[in-house]
């Protein structure tokens, strides 16, 4: 799918729908946006970008939208919350991408009201290119739906974001700890570590997200329409269990970090295995020869025929003893 | 036993069953069994297979069952769960197998209304199997009971495996624990993390069934029935005794890797104890053969007939003061 | 004290009792024994062994006792737990036992109804009978008591014996922290590993007993007097007495084996450090007496009569550096 | 920002407000400042330094204020904490700051009432100052407002310098991880140790500061007025996530900690790879030429001509042996 | 401050008080002591030393206190608990004590009425001597006030003394850290070892502690009086505060642990470095003396004059190549 269009800094779309009806304006104005929110139709203002806190302040004011949500809007790295203040219900999530093999995350704000909803987003991405698209399907079952159902969809498409990723991160365990079970990789660490940090920046977004749903699946807001409950309900379902499985595999990456030190263990008892093995057979057999090497008188088989090989004899023997005992040991 | 006869991608079976009156049909299709929903006796619909999405939202409108609870049913890797939806339960669970010495698990889901059970399971398994062979029984006591019963005794036989698989999980940890206690055997590292990923799966399905087990014995659900109520909490109880013996084979399995990385140490302090043994021994009397092996003149003994017994006397006198050392420290 | 007589695998034995009469009877059947249940007097009916699962299913009902209470009681291996049916409530517990050094447990089960006490138990031990000893005694409090308090009695037999058992483990711990402090002993591995285990033994018996007890003390049970719950609440307390004392213990234990590493460690080090020691000092040493051992022409000091004594100085030289160097380090 | 003006040891500042008009005194004493307590306006006394114990007791008895709180206030280590005492709330926090790259802490305490703020702290800091800027200010929303608002301007300000000094403790992390990363640093593991305890000292700071701000926007304190509760949420929120991050830093340094001590194995790795691979070499061949140094006869190719090239033939294919032997190991 | 006066093996002090009469009397027999009881002023009766179980029951049923609450006074390691029995509150805590650097704890009893308090204790200690000395000055609050202010005033005196005590275990603790942070000290483990069991003997007195204070802070007590409860708050807090400080400084030694172990490896890499050092540069030199040693014909430059020169340089060549190879990897 082709990146979502965006016009300059701030860029700006207004999707109005009814059940049977929808207009869609694309890189208009903020203030121009905000007079769609009045209307009885339900009205999705898409803001990409992060427009000036004053004039969100002036705004909010407008549409009796509080002046704290507006800051939690701007500042950029809020923990994900919900709050409702009066007529609407803010919502501050975290959506996840990766980039270069990494997982990153920005912030989302999410406002809605009687009949709309407003959301805030650092970059363009396409899962809600996807709700858009599902959106001007005439049958679709948002259009029939009130913005609650808009932000159940919205927010729906940034779990399912989690589940994706945590997939992808999973996999990239597995094939980590299938390398680390073969051998000692010294770039093991590294890697063990990366993944530790992405898998933090998941559970960064996904663990307070999992408070987030459980308050607007199960908390009375009025807002929210009682037959849209269920639904928030199973995208808490799945948020508990990308939580879930965030915490397994950072268990199973601990589990990983710990066959690699144990293989830096084995391989260190290895490299002193040889020097052992190596050092014990020659250094005695070098003392022998050593020992028919000093210049003193009388030693015996010196001035002997047999002494050659008597001594060579001695030697083997000595050799073949360190090795059977290594052999005994199971070093060899 | 024998494996459960299955016919084609989807294999359904129906039992319809009154106190004393049972009818049973194999393979046929998902709408012919549908028809068997409406009425007065109770109806067990058994589906092995992934049916179509689309149909089963179809089917599940004519039955009063919402999309979400279909969606779960078709999605591989849910959660398990209860939820109550008017009519219904919808209980989604994992049934545990061991293949190949390892532990696998797949989901299971169950439905149950007024007067009819639906499971939905991706492979065909035994123990469902056996809970048909008690309903053809006309003594048994599922007979005369309801639905919800049925749903206990379903999920009664899938706790059952939990108990079972974690027993043979256990014993290979003891197993496991007596090899590592008596050697540092280099292959117990990848048992260990196999083990640890078994639990990982068992606990991934004990964990969250704890819950739905919970809810289902405590909640005031109206579809189960005051009497069976106590055999919820029954299996309950039993579901928090996996969950515990998980967590406590965990912490065993945590100790043998303990064991194992003890052995380690120990293993390469014993190498490295031969080393400096054989070198602390031979190279103080390689360099005295060096000594009297050097060009110089005037060295003491080297023209003395006394020289060799005083030399060789001297170097066992060495040899023999390491030996003691060695046997005070208790190295040898 | 004497083992508790018992007669073949089954065996049972009745008291019945007012604060003016007891009346015991041993060695009788098991239908014989339910006929005292329905009695005006308190009947403490005492079975050794277990018994068939299908004739207590039979006494069971006629006992108003449902079914699944027998299935816990039959079943070897159920997790502590207390539930009121109607008319009685029944406790699953563990009684702990030393054998051989090592901690062993088995399953105890004590159904009381308004009237009656009735214990199972796989083996006999004596703090059962010490009870009946108190029993026999007219003076008892327990005579004069209902069967909530026997259930008490019996109940507080059964942790103190975790308290004394506790206090067994926690001497062993100590001794083995002393003898691991002192020395890097190998066989404290083996010890260590024990102890965990039957920690965890103690663990699994005692935390799930504290739920037991905390629901006999605080929980609404009509069976249970009102002055019999301050007992409870003691026992209660002792229990979780218990299962603290075990995590403390644990927490010790881990200790010790931390100890152990590191001694492994300083001994490795300490190896290590004797094979420098020898190695530096005479593998310099070696090579001047090889340098003076080649068949070159013109090496300095060769054919001078100071040529055995400079060299020998310089032996001394390097060889005092060395040990200077290494006592610097503080290895010597 | 130039530091705050102070005067002796103690420093004592009043302000006097209400929406239009604003007093300031400057280096007053304590009971003067008291006598601001009775009026109608807001006043907010900021005393630096620690006052006498009994002074305090005195002057609180007379503007109703309990001895325990102005224990609390002149004992130095408090935990922080919140209480109402009939006509007014009590807070103890603590402030944190960096001096010479450490991360320090002390405490600052607020007591608010009808018509008054008291604040009591160690030092001089300069985020009170800008509250107090902002106070100047008469268009700020403080001015408008209750002592409740002027009580969570300070605390906002406290917490924000929490999340100032985790990220600069972040950045300190992440550079500490980069250069672990690239080589085994021995200073690394000093830095951890003060990182650890600087995450410790903010941990010991936002986490219990966490239950107060809890309290303050959730219980019902009939001093905080209704439009303040989102306010307090709001800091209760930031105050939530410094908590969360202070854990995730301290689970990062831990990783850091362990890629230090994977470091440490691989370089002792490394250094025995050395040793074994120059000992495995040249062992073998001393041993070679300590054969040919043998004072014996008849050995083999001494007196040939062919002796001394076969010999050296060999040295090299022994030499060339070991260095494919250790190619193939992957450790050259 | 002198020691208590104590009087033979049980030691009873009564001191009874109004507001403006205090009586004392010392070295009474118990049952003399247990007529103060019913009395209208406030008795506060101190028994040092543990009375004999049965005399305590007798005397307990004079005063109303149960069997239980004697038992739990005379049985030794009770963990600390309150309980509250019509007419009096029990409480059972622990004091602690450094004896030759160690720290010790003894249970401390403590029962309130309508009018009376009684203490029971193992051993003298100072701190409940300064609460003597405090009742005995007119104008202090305690004589004004009921037995629940004196029970406040003896459980805040030894909640005080775990925090002194913590303090100073804290203390050593950083001084062994400094000394860790310095060098591998071999004693620091055993010293580690020592703290980590002072802090557990604090944990099992202040954690149960911060319970038994919950529960006289925030319970209907009806023998608490409503003015005394913010000061059982106050000491709540106290002992909120040490068991956390405890579990930092715990955090804090294990800290310390793992910069011992660090230690330990980095010494091991500097001992294997020397040896490293030492046998790569002499072994290789080694062999070329010995290869000029051996007795073969031809060898190059054996008897030419150069030999000996080019030889030498050839030496110095290796040495210095290894030295700069060593430079190069840091490790001189």
């Amino acid at each position: 799918m082709r990146p979502e269009k965006t016009c300059g800094i701030l860029s700006i779309r207004v999707i109005d729908y009814t059940e049977d009806r929808l207009e869609e304006h694309e890189c208009i104005e903020l203030t121009e946006a905000w007079s769609w929110i009045g209307r009885e139709t339900v009205t999705w203002i898409d803001v990409v970008g992060v427009p000036e806190h004053d004039e969100l302040v002036v705004l909010g004011k407008q549409a009796g939208i509080h002046p704290l949500t507006m800051e939690d809007i701007t500042a950029p790295d809020q923990r994900p919350k919900v709050e409702e203040f009066g007529s609407y219900v803010a919502v501050i999530a975290r959506m996840l991408s990766e980039r270069d093999g990494r997982v990153a995350s920005e912030q989302v704000s999410l406002i809605f009201g009687e009949n709309y909803v407003i959301t805030f987003r650092e970059q363009p991405f396409q899962v809600f290119g996807q709700v858009r698209e599902r959106l001007r399907n005439e049958l679709s079952v948002i259009r029939g739906s009130g913005p609650d159902f808009l932000a159940y969809t919205l927010l729906d498409a940034i779990v399912g974001v989690y589940l994706a990723i945590l997939d992808a991160v999973d996999d990239r365990v597995e094939d980590l700890q299938g390398r680390v079970l073969a051998s000692a990789d010294p770039l093991a660490l590294k890697q063990i570590y990366e993944l530790k940090e992405d898998l933090l920046t998941i559970r960064r977004a996904a663990v307070p997200a999992r408070e987030v749903l459980g308050s607007l699946a199960s908390r009375e807001l009025s807002l929210v329409r009682k037959e849209t409950i269920p639904y928030f309900r199973d995208i808490y379902d799945r948020c508990i269990q990308a939580a879930e499985v965030a915490e397994y595999t950072r268990d199973t990456l601990s589990g990983v970090m710990d066959l690699h030190t144990s293989n830096q263990n084995n391989r260190l008892a290895e490299i002193t295995t040889i020097l052992t093995i190596v050092a014990s057979i020659f250094i005695p057999l070098s003392f022998i020869t050593g020992f028919y090497g000093m210049n003193l008188m009388n030693i015996p088989l010196e001035d002997s025929p047999w002494g050659y090989p008597l001594v060579l004899l001695l030697m083997l023997g000595v050799a073949a003893a360190m090795l059977l005992y290594f052999r005994k040991k199971e070093w060899i």
